[in-house]
């Protein structure tokens, strides 16, 4: 029975997969300037010209690990894409002038212009998974040197000196450990490192701290995850820090699995699960509407940000990705029936059928309130990566449960 | 008929004003460190005890205006909460260190440390009304100094050189014409000058400018506003360039028309009522549910925000100024209408029987999904100025009517 139910989601999610990889090959290559338009309306029809860096760096690194690693996926037009998107990036992502040195832009105009500059981390966290990733495929060791320094520029940042990324410090406003930067660093460590035991070992050190830092965020008795605490894992007084992200948290709950199950740590096994997915996915999941909030207030405020009751796709991939992964390792039918719940309301809701891809974002109720397939936030990234990372997982669990 | 029908009005308006201060002076006073608590929920509780430099400055115009020309309001009370919140201002919105001479914080700790400052002129627009308003009370003349020097670095940053507000200019994202900075410097005009020929003679040309380069927004033949164009009055490329905020474009309506009045200029009292609020009413109305949507797309193409479709409190407020405004000066009937259609969508949704003041936040649909009554961008000023304004807007009209 369980056979056939997985083998039913495999067939699913592998058509969901080379749609979505066709959607994007056919409306976002920008034959002109390189790179990838990243504003397709619901039809795929460009509805602004602006490139974001995020975007333009995941898209890249989507596009290659599909062809590194999925047979079907290993075409010329993906990896032309893949360098076409990585040229356009070493080309113009940097930004010259004031900001210091590696720092990269947030958005730029179709011809690579800069508009915005953030001042955070993840333009060149995505920047590095970009040059990481296609450097495994065409061997380019200045690609791949470009990757290593822009990692050892983010570190330094982020463990010794955050002012070259031109955030003042105010007095008010001390530094806060926000769950996003140990997840992001931990994510980059991890494709970094595959199959190099060199820069495994190089680091080391940078992983542990990473899951520290993830840790810090299991509040109020082991009974809540909250998106920012303070450096040594102290609530945060405010909104700040009452504040929860769902999804977020299920996204380190299979960050923390992934790390588990390669260090063999079942301790951290356990915690990535129990309290990275149960508890968000408890506190989260709309028991009257279904779907996962996006943010929410620990203490049952209401949170301050508008969306905050909207359903987004992606806190869905992740949560997706995380219980299927879950269920890989320990098997527990309750992981699975997690799994099936999550699937169930995401391919009803998110999978536009008409013209592929999947819509973002959704009101409360369930109903397409932004009908675009590509923003300023939604690119070629969760949805591609959710679809193959469960189809990766499927064949996992199908092969095992033919022998 | 028509008289006891703004009668009416009038007396739940006059109600409505009555509730609206009790909620603040009753719940948002700091008396140990002075100033506003901002972020206060349904029932008037403070869920979080950051001040907003916007608002902290609007409470206290208001306040004063109130104190100055509404006699119900001249009471010790609220000139003493208005001291306090200045004094609060004075003494910790000015940011030390690298930003520019007089750049004010975007927020601070209860206790006044600067937590984040925006990279606009905005705080300082309100710290500016906040004092001028006051020291025409107090009749101190320092802080109406204050008041007028920190008006003479705004039009520095605006006309002369943006660079003291820390935003670099970037190659990709030109100077851009974007209707808040006009719109809000003729607010500052018409602060400052009441009842001041000299100070009216001083920013004579500066009013003139303001007018000029919000009627660029009047774009697509005459039958659009949209919030951005560029510094010569010509449409922007992309999401940016389409967007109308249909509340805001209906605020600059009023601000015309109050312009036009005041110089007896038929022509803009003409375009003010025609451009900026028959265009951005008709487009913005959902005619499905009502209320005023948030953000549009000129083209008709999904906004980028995700709040697009959100009814907020604010817009309909300018709304109720603007068509009772251009009613009180034109006496079209149609005008009365519009105001009609608006009161009672406005008075049906936002305001709260149970607890007083009104929600800011509502679905598409109507139904309230943020149910705080201050919060960051939420404070003591759009729904109490929308009410003294329509007081005294039906004051007059029924006036006139007895006449």
């Amino acid at each position: 029975m369980t056979a056939a139910l997985l083998e039913q989601y495999r067939e699913r999610i592998r058509t969901e997969l080379d749609r979505v990889v066709d959607f994007w090959l056919k409306y976002s290559h920008d034959e002109e300037h390189g790179g990838f338009f990243n504003c397709l309306g619901k039809d795929g029809k460009v509805y602004d010209e602006l490139k974001y860096v995020w975007l333009q760096g995941r898209q890249v690194w989507m596009y290659s690990r599909l062809y590194r690693t999925m047979e079907r996926f290993h075409k010329p037009e993906i990896l032309e894409a893949a360098k076409s998107g990585a040229a356009f990036l070493q080309k113009f992502a940097r930004v010259q002038a004031s900001s210091g040195p590696g720092k990269c832009a947030f958005c730029l105009t179709r011809d690579g212009r800069v508009v915005k500059v953030q001042r955070t981390i993840f333009s060149e966290c995505f920047y590095v998974i970009a040059m990481d990733e296609l450097s495994r495929i065409t061997q380019d060791k200045d690609m791949q040197a470009d990757a290593e320094s822009m990692m050892d520029q983010l570190i330094f940042w982020v463990q010794t000196d955050s002012s070259g990324l031109g955030r003042p410090q105010l007095p008010g406003d001390p530094p806060v450990n926000s769950m996003a930067v140990p997840m992001m660093l931990l994510c980059l460590v991890d494709q970094l490192t595959e199959g190099r035991t060199d820069v495994a070992e190089k680091y080391k050190d940078l992983s542990g701290w990473c899951v520290e830092r993830i840790l810090q965020h299991i509040q109020r008795d082991g009974k809540a995850i909250l998106e920012n605490v303070t450096l040594n894992g102290k609530e945060l007084p405010g909104c700040q820090g009452r504040l929860q992200n769902p999804g977020h948290a299920l996204e380190a709950g299979w960050f923390l699995l992934q790390y588990a199950m390669t260090k063999g740590d079942m301790q951290l096994q356990k915690t990535a699960v129990d309290k990275f997915m149960e508890i968000p996915f408890h506190t989260g999941w709309d028991k009257q509407h279904g779907g996962l909030f996006y943010f929410l207030d620990v203490d049952g405020h209401c949170p301050t940000q508008l969306e905050w009751n909207m359903k987004l796709w992606w806190p869905h991939c992740e949560a997706l990705i995380a219980y299927l992964m879950a269920y890989s390792h320990i098997r527990e039918p309750v992981l699975l029936d997690r799994f099936k719940q999550i699937y169930d309301y995401t391919f009803r809701h998110f999978s536009d059928e008409e013209h592929g891809e999947w819509f973002g974002y959704l009101s409360r109720q369930g109903e397409v309130v932004l009908d675009f397939k590509g923003g300023p936030f939604k690119g070629f990234f969760h949805v591609p990566r959710c679809l193959y990372m469960c189809e990766k997982l499927l064949d996992g669990l199908l092969e095992k449960q033919d022998s």
